[in-house]
């Protein structure tokens, strides 16, 4: 949720490794390229000029093609030219909605739609940033903290989106901005300046509402510290060194967009919205020596976070990490070998800032295999003397994985491809909570419905859901087809 | 459920790391020793001469202390003696079966109670290996192979426990014994010889019982070889080495049954029934600066494997894969490299055999530490420019493993041990399907309950469970004690 200065590092980084989609021949199912973006920027510019309009890209991303249209075009490879290529773009236009696609082989937009109904684009990092800034210079929030004893200079803000909870018409674009002190710690999430609220106006960019509900202790910032340098006592035992080596290299290739191990062959690629996109995954079959389709398409399709607090400040907290925030934008660069193992290898990708020019994210994937140390299939046949026989075929898979934190939450999102044909996908939730400030600082004194549980002094651990759903467009034994 | 000859291999095997229970200082919950299984045997042989008894050894195991008696020991050691030493014995004596306790420092038997109800106690290897051979001499077994063409020198033959079904007087020790055919595979199962049923007496050690009800194909051998070598064609894409290293060696101590690493320590011993054993588990609190109790003992106590086949050769088999065949007992060798990553250190353990010897099972543990490359905790905040803060701590975690091949099942038992507080206990269930002889060649013959899925040609898999259950007796946060 609360965000989020990461775009202005991601500007300035230098470390990617291996960026999507550079390879020769593209893939109709990759990702847009850095001239692409461009590209687009300079297309819908040329039909809104930025001198007379207001215009801002929400999203840019690969317009999808045709399912019909991408396997016609593998089986028939490469004699036949692939389905036409197209960016999807959602853009704000002098304050409307407009849902454009662009077509590169004809450098045009042959769509352009104004979206009329409830809801709103996906919000830009630039315009969080723009709205978490403005409040730092209201008089009534000043005074607030002043009242409060608490330093501006120590207070972090974010920006949350509102929810919809049945209004028969538009609210407007708005977020609300809660913020947090820091003060000795770092983690500003265990020291919410409770029931402070802002709403912004972000197509006016300015603060419609603001509230002082009430002065409730923040959180003290001892122990909150989750930096390894601040323990003390320090964490338990130190490890010796453990590490995986593959002398001979990873066994996978990784070919633009195109990854191959064992038996497996997938595209990779990456989206704004819903990160990780797996696609056309398919498993060859020795016995038919030949390719067999397991997934045509598979993704993050959201992430619904809703709190069950019913107090003025939380109530609207119903967040869409996609589809509100993005979980491809939220990715975060991966930490070598402590998000990833030794063996892994790095991949970074592109998304487009608000004025649509490419923005890098380096290390935003890593794929390596595992070995985990399990068994993938045994057997010990101790009937037939005199000899035990004993087969064990360990259990090795490939690992696609990105880290998206989205605020306080972090989200590791995983891709297991495993040798005996499963693809196993998990999503690992760790971070920090979300939580609400209070007077209590002991559970005997709570008489009313706190909706959480009192996990410090001042500090409830507020009640939420972290619901996940996949696109999983699975095509198990369908037709096989040309190789990816 | 099928067995075995496994206990000739173990005999004459030296391949044991570390033999369990060998330190100086014995704990109260070591497993027995071989010199305590000797002195079992002696103590038991001169209250009932073999010489004039028909005596032998189910099962010998310790007699469990007294939980308070082994945390007042803890707690005041080394300054007062631990709990009497004892072995709990089940024997069959004169065709009774006898529950004995041995008392090590008064060297003799303190308790010899006779036990009348139903039930009986678990099968010995040996037993078992005199009923399968019993068979292959049975003049209408020959009959019937001759009459379907097989030949005796391919056939395998396997003891089934015969269940209980409300009878209301005992039936006597018996056992179900089935046959298998080899001819061109190792994958006896595959090939079972269908409808043919011996029922031997144990006590007795004779055939009681012989039916050759009807005449089912022996399913074919081909494709049914699970070796590596056998496999044409080879199995998918050879994968590059990959393996675990520890420059400075493992971070865990190993202290005779005393197993420590992270902020874990526990005691790890093995029994002949319920296998691996882990008792005093706990972890120490860095802000305490004490140990904190997890789990007193925790092992499986019982594996059910019920089928749901109500024909005449399938409606008993309802085994115990503990209680009646050891989960312990049928521990088998783990294969280094495969069964464990190469960074394991690998244990021994000792059962007696049926006239109470001790016989040595090497490298039925292996522990090692396990580095998946996946992530414990972390968190990147983005929100306090001028740096993105990334603390990321790797998941490590210590797994202790056994696996115990009962017939044609092999159970993969996991106890992991996690830096978070955790113990996670798993349990992989692999080998081979037990599968029925069938007329039917194609799902579309079938016009009757076959209680199964056609697999493959006269191969039906049939329905079944697998039930484990786990004696876990937890003291979470119970009052810290002396160290284990």
């Amino acid at each position: 949720m609360a965000h989020s200065l990461k775009i202005l590092f991601f500007l300035f980084s230098t470390l990617s490794i291996i960026p999507l989609s550079h390879q020769l021949e593209q893939h109709p199912l990759d990702s847009l390229t850095p001239n692409e973006f461009i590209r687009v920027q300079a297309i819908v510019n040329q039909s809104h000029p930025t001198s007379t309009t207001n215009l801002t890209f929400q999203y840019i991303g690969l317009n999808e093609p045709d399912k019909q249209a991408v396997l016609s075009w593998l089986q028939n490879h490469p004699t036949t030219t692939p389905p036409p290529r197209q960016a999807f773009v959602v853009a704000r236009i002098n304050h409307q909605t407009h849902e454009l696609i662009i077509d590169f082989s004809r450098d045009d937009i042959v769509s352009d739609r104004i979206h009329h109904g409830f809801g709103y684009p996906s919000l830009t990092f630039q315009e969080l940033i723009d709205a978490n800034q403005l409040v730092l210079n209201h008089a009534p929030f000043l005074a607030a903290l002043n009242k409060r004893g608490l330093k501006l200079e120590e207070v972090v803000c974010g920006s949350f989106t509102v929810g919809w909870f049945g209004e028969t018409k538009q609210n407007g674009r708005v977020v609300k901005i809660m913020c947090y002190y820091l003060d000795g710690t770092v983690n500003l999430y265990m020291r919410p300046v409770e029931a402070i609220t802002f709403t912004v106006d972000l197509e006016a960019m300015k603060i419609i509402h603001f509230q002082d509900r009430l002065v409730v202790p923040v959180p003290k910032a001892a122990g909150t510290d989750y930096r390894e340098s601040k323990q003390k006592p320090h964490f338990g035992p130190e490890l010796k060194g453990i590490t995986v080596v593959q002398p001979d290299g990873p066994s996978f290739t990784i070919d633009g967009s195109k990854v191959r191990w064992a038996n497996w062959d997938f595209h990779l690629s990456f989206d704004a919205r819903v990160g990780p996109v797996v696609s056309l995954a398919s498993i060859y079959d020795t016995e038919k020596q030949e390719f067999r389709r397991v997934m045509y398409r598979g993704f993050v399709s959201e992430l619904f976070v809703p709190y069950m607090d019913l107090t003025e400040e939380w109530y609207y907290r119903t967040f869409f990490d996609a589809g509100e925030y993005g979980y491809g934008l939220c990715a975060v660069p991966l930490e070598p070998l402590r998000d990833c193992p030794a063996n892994a290898v790095y991949m970074g990708a592109y998304v487009a800032a608000q004025n649509g020019m490419p923005i890098e994210m380096p290390n935003v994937f890593c794929i390596f295999e595992r070995n985990a140390g399990d068994v993938m299939w045994r057997h010990t046949e101790t009937m037939i003397p005199p000899d035990l026989i004993t087969e064990v075929r360990p259990d090795m898979s490939l690992v696609v994985r990105m880290v998206s934190t989205v605020g306080n939450y972090d989200y590791i999102n995983d891709w297991e491809f495993k040798q005996i044909g499963s693809i196993k996908v998990t999503v690992g939730l760790t971070g920090l909570l979300e939580v609400r400030g209070s007077k209590y600082t002991h559970k005997d004194q709570i008489d009313e419905e706190v909706y959480g549980t009192l996990l410090a002094e001042n500090t409830l651990g507020a009640y939420h859901d972290h619901f996940i759903t996949y696109h999983l467009d699975l095509d198990v034994d369908g037709k096989v087809i040309g190789r990816l």
